[in-house]
């Protein structure tokens, strides 16, 4: 376990020698979370955001606030593919702090506006191989909490403080000593296959600064903007490819080839003067990212900003409210809540700009525009928890990815900027939306959102168009084919569920009979589900826990790990098994086996083991709760339990695979809390067994809904016997959104 | 001589076997120009789009309207540096005919959105080395007038006609036989350097498909967003990398090395059914193209699209009557005048959005956003032939400039899309804004501009920074450094002259000091330009008649070309050399010497000698009115017929260099006229020699200016012996601006 919060005066005191703090800085002790101080920032305590920064967690340690546009974060140099959040806990050298970071991606990008504070002469300072000023430091001097990270970075005497607002990022730097204080700000840095394409910064005045940084990379296409604003006068001197750069004019990156576009501020002698920036962000234009800073952030008062962090941290957690004597669940279920609550990411100005799919500017008049829809990952649990949490904003999500069909006609599979990164399957927009228009959290015309759907249903690649033609994709004609099939069967249940509430007769009997595709791959030969080739023979040569990166029938799964995938039609599913005794003889078979797979290119994905169950991906999340549909809870609760557990720890390397832009997360929510969204667009969620002896939730509508444990789980009572709703005993099946909203309290009984 | 205007209707005839034309396409022969149609589009006829598209002149032949946006042209498969373009006549292969094309620059870029009419299959049609669909042609079938281009392709059995409107692309294809007629949209061709870095491609409906193309190059980073709307319905097949990309979906170019994003739109059989297609085009957004086009093209009435084109250019050529018999020097002056109005070219959209400088977005609510400003070219005669035919022009490209200072603290050197190629050397939007505030065409805040110019002359780059610090720029310091020197205080001549207009004495006083800077680097032994160290002492080993392209100390030219360069203060220029005599003496060596040169690595720009006179290099371009100066103005006449005569000829290969962006042409304008801006901010214009009977210039205010021949010059009176101004003997010297805005009379009496 990690240390969460320390104070940050007290490690600059450790550090540079002082007595006590500095003067100006002293309220960063005032501010820094207090347990105590305020009942409603108490969760906050409970929040380690170095969860998940070790190991494969993809996750960051940095400033931010519920769903902001700014991430600022530390950097580390990349050392391959657990740095894609610009960080990984096993490292000790920084680059700087850069604004825009993803929370817990397979893959690599943003680390936008990279900015370094460092002492000495800049060419000297840089690297000879990463050609970049780089700086050891010490996680024993590094904290991090809801808004708020600092460190100490010995080697440039200075203690650095980040925070933020939605659009804004803040850094506050106590440099000592009496030599030159300066900052470097690299518009060049990237990492993985991201590229700056064109750069171009510019010293407005002597405390002013404005750029972009347009980039290439899984984004295909991506531009930032940004207003820098300092608390002190600096004078600058460009560098360009690290060659100095003697303009009064502008710097812009030339082309593909020169993008590394600096600028090293020098601020003098700042010794117990802190400095303070401020970092406007913006996707649409400098003057939005002017706007957006003008809006957010009126002066350079850092420990204000801190505080609004946390208070809409605080707001955010305490829509949850655990009571629990163990501290360190606790902490895990916070911490996951947080995990949860980084990403969709706001994406247009405060004055509704955005940057479109189409490349262009619009306005988003009536809703936040959001970016960052992991899909794939987050349709699972995370948009059905966002549906309890956050109302308003799946309604705006809602609008966002509408947004996306809009411009493109087509709505997005993984929308990273408004660029569709293509990167998984499915068209997991449709559960989303189908999930929240069917609890009436959108507004969207109804026609508007079955023909954006349906686009998706209706489109000519990615096997789709091969999907209509066979009823099932043959797998010698489109890679992954047997997950593809699951996976669209699943997305046309939802349309057909939407058909059905419009009315839409045919539609509903159309895509009905596509939702049971999955039931052509089910081979009773294996109980597993199997590829076929075009004239519906199996495939040959069938190795069911064979994996190959990308490149079989399965997605970064094998048969084993697939076959569960009906989360609409479980029943249907246990029916195919020949029903339930030989379905859970399958599941248990599952859990149990040996981990070993068959093949030479694992993918890293396939992660959290327990026999073939791979928890550290996300095909499987709700496999356990599957035991409930055929009358065997208790094995279920038990692999739940061994997943909390096992899975999910306070530790930085507490996650048993990449966080998924809070997938993981919410899985560890829903099931800490005690039940878990089978079928993510139904509206029910299926129990499972509770974490804590209560939780209260907050709704939206003003009403708690408390989930309580009566007679505690214990080695003697591991199982859970009975539940009441509102004191009425009900099935020990599923609990409704409907029944959940109206408020109440559940009790899972021991 | 080549044929200008060919009947397209009968071309079409020729090449596809019909009897007549096709019924729908009929209007073509209409609307052809025809001479004796109205008065008013009289002028038309003396253009001759094809000049300058051989040789070494970089223009192209396509449709466009005075200073538009768009300029829909035909483009070769580029062989080397004279296809800048995108077309030169040499060639006899086309590639199709994209939206944005440069008037004889020197460096190639632009080329966006190219639209091909093809038949057959795309894959088999794509031509093995350049994976393109390539067409041969014959300049037999092809013919260009103002706002105009026909060529008929007869391996895809069709004929093409183009038209524009300010921003918007009009195309016409006449498809014979009965196969399918294909048109390819293609994001991915570049030439030069350019190179698409990001594409995107939507069809969102049977007749409309929208985009864009972001690419670098020579300009750093251009965004170019189209919408193509077709009078008939299409099916469309998208290809990324020459491979079928089989969507429904939009098609993206996924990263810098994958741009070629391609779709093949299949009209069916069109026989006798002409196709007409409109592409409206932005710089801004997609929703910019599309209002761009709603504006400015209502429906797909292509003749009266190019009826408008025509009148708008009549309206512009207009502003020039020339009265002579000689038709050849007739298409020698409208063909200049033409290619003198194609640029800056309009840059907003229509409701004034436009890309700015700082990559972002901006609105020009008073004033029209131009860009390609080739200042280095165009500040010595294309910007004052402006300031007397289209002041409210001028306004606006004040006000261009000026905003591309506010937007990066900088004016611009060479604007390419709001990207400062900073190609060429000096800092010329100095003289044109002073010119124009002189002469009363801005209403902008003198104290902007003054702010805007000073910090020209205040940078700290390209050896501005030197240049203050040594009172001249060393040679060992800085490359081209008696160039840049001769420039610097020419500019700082013009904001001396803006100080002094303004009551800034102090300023006065400190540029004027500047603007002799000239003086320093006049070695009297040689009487030529030379280089000085950083001690004073002259540069070994001088050659004068050296070069070696932008590696010496002149800037594509060598000592003899530069050492001119003092037009602001000529009178200065001939005290050094000791008089008028030996002035004119070195004048006449300069004409008469050998052309040879020394070096290995002449630039390519070098052409068009006179000795080691270069016409076909701008430097040169105020010399042979140098004469004027040191009374033996004949000799200038001499040269002034001379390179009339030889260096513009009504002939692809018509011009002696690159036409520069109108450069090379407005020096033809005005020296056909009778007069030069030898110091193009003093508003005096210096006398030559008239080319015609009369000149009859419409000024803006009504009045009409003529220029008039009396006892025509001939090889017995072969030059002017008297001058009057309305009536009045006036010095055989120079006009002034004032006094031709008078309007009235100006007769060369030989």
């Amino acid at each position: 376990m990690i240390k969460t919060v320390v104070k940050g005066c007290l490690v600059v005191s450790l550090v540079l020698g002082a007595t006590g703090c500095a003067n100006e800085s002293t309220n960063a002790v005032k501010s820094a979370v207090v347990k105590d101080k305020a009942t409603s920032l108490e969760n906050l305590e409970y929040v380690n955001p170095f969860i998940g920064t070790g190991g494969h967690g993809h996750t960051f340690p940095g400033a931010v606030v519920p769903f902001g546009m700014v991430q600022l974060s530390p950097d580390n140099p990349s050392k391959g593919w657990d740095w894609t959040s610009g960080y990984h806990y096993s490292d000790n050298q920084l680059l700087g702090f850069s604004h825009t970071h993803l929370s817990g991606t397979g893959v690599g990008d943003l680390l936008d506006i990279l900015v370094m504070p460092f002492r000495g002469d800049y060419q000297k300072r840089l690297d000879n191989e990463l050609k970049r000023v780089v700086s050891t430091y010490s996680h024993d001097q590094e904290t991090a909490s809801p808004g708020y990270y600092s460190v100490v970075l010995p080697e440039e005497n200075v203690s650095v403080e980040l925070t933020a607002t939605e659009r804004t990022g803040m850094h506050r730097y106590q440099f000592s000593g009496y030599e030159s204080a300066k900052v470097l700000i690299d518009l060049g840095y990237a990492q993985n296959y991201d590229k700056a394409v064109s750069t171009f910064m510019r010293v407005v005045d002597d405390t002013t600064l404005v750029g972009y940084r347009i980039s290439t990379g899984w984004s295909d296409f991506q531009p930032t903007y940004f207003v820098a604003k300092f608390n002190r006068p600096f004078t600058h001197q460009y560098y360009l490819e690290g060659k100095p750069f003697f303009g009064s004019a502008p710097i812009k990156g030339d082309t593909i080839n020169r993008p590394k576009t600096e600028v090293v501020l020098n601020f003098g002698d700042l010794s117990n003067k802190p400095l303070v920036a401020k970092v406007g962000l913006s996707y649409t234009s400098i003057k939005g990212a002017e706007k957006n800073l003008a809006a957010e952030v009126k002066d350079f008062d850092f420990d204000s900003i801190k505080q609004s962090a946390e208070n809409l941290w605080a707001k955010q957690l305490n829509k949850f409210k655990v009571t629990d004597p163990n501290e360190e669940t606790k902490t895990k279920f916070y911490t996951a809540l947080y995990h949860s609550f980084l990403a969709p990411q706001t994406f247009n100005d405060v004055d509704g700009q955005y940057f479109g799919a189409d490349g262009s500017s619009h306005n988003s008049q009536d809703f936040k525009r959001y970016t960052l829809f992991s899909l794939w990952d987050t349709f699972r649990a995370l948009h059905p928890l966002l549906t309890i949490s956050d109302g308003g904003r799946v309604h705006d999500m809602v609008e966002s990815l509408l947004a996306f069909y809009d411009e493109t006609g087509l709505l997005p599979t993984w929308d990273l900027m408004s660029n569709d990164t293509d990167v998984m399957i499915g068209y997991h927009a449709v559960p989303v939306i189908v999930d929240a228009y069917l609890k009436g959290l959108t507004d969207a015309d109804p026609e508007r959102i079955f023909a954006a759907v349906k686009a998706s249903a209706m489109q000519n690649q990615f096997g789709v168009d091969t999907f209509r033609e066979y009823g099932y994709i043959p797998s010698e004609l489109e890679v992954e084919a047997v997950s593809k099939t699951l996976e669209y069967a699943f997305d046309d249940a939802a349309i057909a569920a939407l058909a059905k509430s419009l009315g839409k007769d045919d539609e509903y009997e159309y895509f009905s009979q596509r939702a049971n595709a999955y039931k052509i791959l089910f081979d009773k030969n294996t109980s597993l589900m199997r590829g076929k080739d075009k004239n519906g023979d199996w495939v040959k040569n069938f190795r069911p826990t064979y994996v190959d990166h990308r490149n079989t029938d399965y997605t970064e799964a094998n048969a084993w790990q697939y076959t569960w995938f009906a989360p609409h039609d479980v029943e249907g599913l246990i029916e195919l098994f020949g029903g339930e005794k030989p379905f859970v003889e399958k599941l248990d078979t599952l859990f149990s086996m040996s981990s070993e797979m068959e093949g030479s290119v694992v993918s890293p994905d396939i992660s959290g083991l327990i026999g073939q169950y791979a928890h550290g991906n996300e095909p499987v999340h709700h496999v356990p709760y599957m035991y409930s549909y055929a009358n065997q809870k208790w094995k279920g609760e038990n692999r739940i339990i061994e997943i909390r557990d096992t899975m999910y720890r306070n530790h930085v390397d507490g996650l048993a695979g990449n966080d998924d832009l809070g997938q993981m997360s919410a899985w560890y929510v829903f099931s800490a809390i005690g039940f878990y969204p089978m079928n993510p667009f139904s509206g029910e969620y299926v129990f499972g067994t509770p974490e804590f002896q209560q939780v209260d939730i907050q709704l939206e509508n003003g009403k708690v809904f408390s989930v309580k444990q009566q007679g505690s789980r214990s080695a003697a009572t591991p199982y859970v016997k009975q539940i009441r709703l509102n004191g009425t005993i009900t099935d020990l099946h599923s609990l409704s959104h409907k029944d959940l909203l109206a408020g109440g309290e559940l009790v899972f009984e021991f």
